[in-house]
Parts: C-alpha cells; sequence; structure tokens
C-alpha cells in the first residue's frame, strides 16, 4: 500500500514516514517547508535507506495533489499539514484557518475526485477546551476548544463527519493526540520548532542544551498534587504507531472514528522538569509566572478506546520520552539547521 | 459610501440591493449566477432607475474579489453568496462547506489585504440546533447546529469572532435569521427556488398558482398548539431594513456582534396555509406526511437586542408577509424564468 503524507518534514510526519516504512507501506511525501526543514527528510531516507519520494508543495495547491494522485496509486492519506501554534492562532487566525480548515477541503475534495477515501487525520486534546472530567473519553464535549487552533481541529473532524455519514466508502480516523514529545531514538529526528518554543519539552531541551537561560512556569497554583499543569505526555514514536494502527483498522472499517492517543497518565511541569533533569544530568533553571490565559489545569487521556479497538497503546515512559528528547538535542543543539 | 454585495442576485441579497439604494448607498453587485438569475438584477435596476454595477463571478475566485476592490473604493461587504438547502447540505457536505466555509476565509482574507474592515454577515437561527428554551436569545447555545448548512453558518460566525478578536479594527456583524418570507411589495422581486422548493411559503405559493398539486405537512405530532411546527417569519423587507440598520451601527462601533432578525413571534404551518389561503382567495389542498428527520417543533426569536441596539424591529405581519409571496408569485408563475 501506498500513503500520501502530508506535512511530511514535520515533527509527527518525519516519524511517521519511519513508522510506515517499518510496518511496510510505500510513501509519497509532501510539504510545503514553510514551517519545517528538507533535512528531516533526507534523515527519514538514512534511517530507512532510501531517499524519500518528496512533493515539494503546499497541501491548498489542488493543481499539485491532483498530480501525485495521477502519478501514484495512493490507497490512504496521512494528513498532518497544518499551522499548529496556539498563541499564534489566536493572533493570526485566518491564516489558521485559511491553512488548515481551507487546506483540509481542499485535500478532501481532491480524494473524493480521484476515489481514495481513506485518510488518517491529526486532531488534538486541544478540541476538548476545558474539559469537564479526565480521564478524558472520546464522548466527551468536543464544542468548545479554547483558542483558533483548536476550532480548527473541530473543523475538520466536523467535516469529515459530515462527509462519512453522506458517503459510506469513507474511512477516515480521527486521532486526537495529547500532548507528543520525544525523538527517534537514533537521536535523528527530533521536534524542531521555528522561533520560541511553544511547548514545554522543547523548550527544556533547549536551556538543557545551553540556548536558553531558564524554563518558565505558567502558574504554580492549579489545583494539581504540586501546583504546576498536568498533561499526558506521548512518545511520538507510541503516536505513529497509533497511526499504523488506525490505518490498518480502516482497511476493514468505513466511518469516522474518534480514537484519543495518549498514555492516560498525567505528569506536572515539575514532574517533567525533574524527570528531564535527571535523564539529561543537566540543571534546569526555572522561573515562576503568572498563569497563561487560556490554560488549564489538568488534561490527560482516557485511551481505552485505542487499547480495545485498535489494540494500541503507549508503551514509552516518561524517562524515555525525555530522555530521547535530550538525545536529540544533544545530537543537534540547533536542530535541522545546526 | 459603496457596498459590496455578494449573492447580489439571491433572494435576500436582490431585495438588499433594493434597500440600500433606498437608503442612499452605491452597490457593487457580485453572483455566480450559479443558483440564482441575472434578470433579479435586471429588476433591481427597473426599482432603482439605473443599471445595478455587476461582477459575475464566484466569491471563492480571490482574482476577481481583488479587482472589485482595485476598481472601487468599497467601505463595507454585505455577505448573502452561499448555498442555502439544507436537505442539500447533508446530502453534499464538501460542496458546502467549501462554498460556504471556504468562500467566506477568501473574502475575508481579501478584505484584510486590501483594509475594508466592515462586514455584514448572513447567519442563520440555524445555528441554534434544537433550542432548549423559546424565545431565542443571542445568548443561547450555537453549539450544535443540527446540518452541515448549519454548521457552515455556525463555523463562519466562530471565524468572523476570531478575526475580530485578533484585529480590533474589525466590525462584522452576524445577523441571524429566521425564516424570510414575502416579496418586494411592486412584484417584481421575490423567492424563485431551483427545483422542489425547500421552504414552506415559496411551495404554498407554487401550490397556489397551480405548479404543485398539493402542499405536504410534515408532522402534525410536534407539542404545539395544532401539532405543526412553529416557525418565525419575518418579510424580506423587514430582513433587508435590518441590515441596514446593522451597516449604520458599523460604522460606529467595531467588534462582532450578533443580532437576530426575526419577529418574536411564532406561526405553524397551518396558521401559514389558512393565512395564505385568505389573502391569495385559493384553496391550498394538504397532505399529511410523517416528520422529516431533524425537524423541530418550535423556533422563535429573542428579538430584543436588535430592537435595543439597532432601533429595528420587525413591521409587517404575516397577512402582508404572504400578501406579497402571492402577489410576486402571481405576477412571475414561474420566477424569473418564466
Amino acid at each position: 500500500m501506498k500513503i500520501l503524507v502530508t506535512g511530511a518534514a514535520g515533527y509527527i510526519g518525519s516519524h511517521a514516514l519511519v513508522a510506515l516504512h517499518q510496518a511496510g507501506y510505500s510513501v509519497v511525501a509532501l510539504d510545503s517547508l514553510i514551517n519545517s526543514s528538507q533535512k528531516a527528510l533526507d534523515r527519514v531516507g538514512m534511517l530507512t535507506g532510501a531517499p524519500v519520494p518528496f512533493v515539494h508543495a503546499d497541501v491548498r495547491n489542488q493543481a499539485a495533489l491532483r498530480a501525485i494522485f495521477a502519478e501514484h496509486s495512493i490507497d490512504a492519506v496521512m494528513h498532518f499539514a497544518g499551522l499548529k501554534a496556539v498563541g499564534e492562532s489566536a493572533e493570526q487566525p485566518l491564516s489558521y484557518y485559511q491553512a488548515n480548515v481551507a487546506g483540509a477541503l481542499n485535500l478532501l475534495e481532491v480524494m473524493q475526485e480521484v476515489g481514495v477515501h481513506r485518510l488518517v487525520f491529526s486532531s488534538s486534546a486541544t478540541v476538548y477546551g476545558n474539559p469537564a472530567v479526565v480521564p478524558i473519553p472520546e464522548s466527551a464535549s468536543a464544542d468548545q476548544p479554547a483558542n483558533p487552533y483548536g476550532r480548527c481541529k473541530r473543523m475538520i473532524e466536523q467535516i469529515c463527519q459530515d462527509l462519512a455519514a453522506a458517503e459510506p466508502e469513507w474511512a477516515i480516523g480521527l486521532l486526537r493526540y495529547f500532548n507528543p514529545v520525544g525523538a527517534h531514538p537514533s537521536g535523528m529526528l527530533g521536534e524542531d520548532p521555528r522561533g520560541v518554543p511553544n511547548n514545554l519539552v522543547p523548550y527544556i531541551s533547549q536551556v538543557a542544551v545551553g540556548r536558553r537561560p531558564a524554563l518558565q512556569i505558567f502558574g504554580d497554583d492549579y489545583p494539581t498534587p504540586d501546583g504546576t499543569g498536568v498533561r499526558d505526555y506521548i512518545h511520538v514514536m507510541d503516536l505513529v504507531r497509533g497511526h499504523i494502527a488506525a490505518l490498518k483498522y480502516l482497511t476493514t472499517h468505513t466511518g469516522c472514528p474518534i480514537w484519543n492517543l495518549g498514555t492516560g497518565r498525567g505528569y506536572s511541569v515539575r514532574e517533567v522538569v525533574a524527570t528531564y533533569e535527571q535523564v539529561s544530568e543537566q540543571t534546569i533553571p526555572v522561573n515562576l509566572c503568572p498563569r497563561r490565559a487560556g490554560d488549564i489545569a489538568t488534561c490527560y487521556a482516557d485511551a481505552s478506546k485505542a487499547a480495545t479497538e485498535l489494540g494500541w497503546q503507549a508503551e514509552h515512559d516518561l524517562p524515555t520520552m525525555l530522555g530521547d528528547a535530550w538525545h536529540w538535542q544533544q545530537q543537534n543543539p540547533h536542530g535541522y539547521a545546526g
């Protein structure tokens, strides 16, 4: 089977390419390189032993998409392409709706034209907004994401659900990621944010490697055991293995199922910092700051649906996640640019 | 002031052109004519005494939009363009999301580029889904529209709200229409659905004029006084007057306010039929049918916010609405094609 991977040079996309290769799939990689590096694809080629077939184009370019489907016999699509910075989404909402929602619409329209009806979509636990209960099951309300980034994800989910309801040949898996961290164990692939990292672990990694002086902790007065926010961190290698499991499921099922991809347990910011210090043998200075608007106290997955239906569960623990993140950062202190 | 009117040849758009002219505005009319007739614009020209400046293009055509803004000094946009059949939206959701959501995104992006930040958008009471209480205030939940048409409207509202929150120069009015009916009192403009009418009054009109044998009533076992569905019908001339009021408000206010446009009272299907029979002096045969999936019992507006903030309220009563609908249908038994 041949899989079109959009956003293939990004953090999750590049790891997915490796997982797809290991599971015996062929791939075609698409990326605009707006927010990612072609070096990630070069590294994937080194890891898999062959260059990655790559198309440098934006998912909003329908002509480019049509050309890919005309040239390759694509069986399914993994759609990772999109803008992903929560804070930026509130500042530049139109850019986010255009890139993410209009981008997904363009892809779905071309897939409909060419008769490819199997899709794995990168959604996010952000759609749950401030959850009423934790752990969060897939049945929890996703009506009030807290920011435009989350609303983009939810809109695309709704479009997929309406499409699958109208046309029963579609098989679309909506994967709600919790907090992907870590890196390929080789240290050759990892998360390489542009500018100031928006997420905790890349920020800590840049402190550990000496690029930033200290970590800011936004609030230690949340109703959590140590007062800092609790999140469900998942190793990117577990995450992409979940995509393979979803892809297999979708070869024998239609519809538009949703699966949480998380470990089912949460760690606080202070626990992450302490564990990172242990695995890296570095000291991470921290500065306490006020809460950030829109942040919530606690968020972790009920991951039982993916376990039951996909036979998938996360395997890597927090020290492994953070050890692999540190390994990547040590080997690539300035990411792919370094 | 010069107003760009998208969907200008449609039912509401064409009446808005007349209202804008009467209120002293210049206009540029845009329409794809996918689902409307240029004759509507010819009729507007007869009513206003001058041809309507018209651009035949789709709102998804950004080059055409840019050309309009380059040629004309546009002060504000009234965005009516979009697909509007609820049932069809469930069968062809991608077409609806592309035409409506991607169309609105394209328009907003071009407006942002050229620095035009004043917009009146045609939303719909459909966003309320099955309302928890009636009359429905603007503060009621709009999280669960019942169909893709309603979800399109809600997504566009959310995009506008996020945009206005990010960029304080925007002034966007979201007008949630209840059930527009009636026609210009001259009988020269009116609702001209293609194919089988989706809405009650155009269907009755086609029965009254002899184009269809009988009206189907979908359910008479709803929890309403006579068992048939209750809706808030509003005269299209009142509706477009509400747009003028919103436009004036937006010349002195920014942000993204929402206003219900309805009369604040509901009429049942049987009341509408009986009133239509009186004003037309025709007999309307009816067939009782089972309920339609997704239909709700009762829906009418709390219209007090528009009254307070815009100084606007509906003036025409049901006999006037239906008399004007009948007048239009009598003079144009086959609509603009006849």
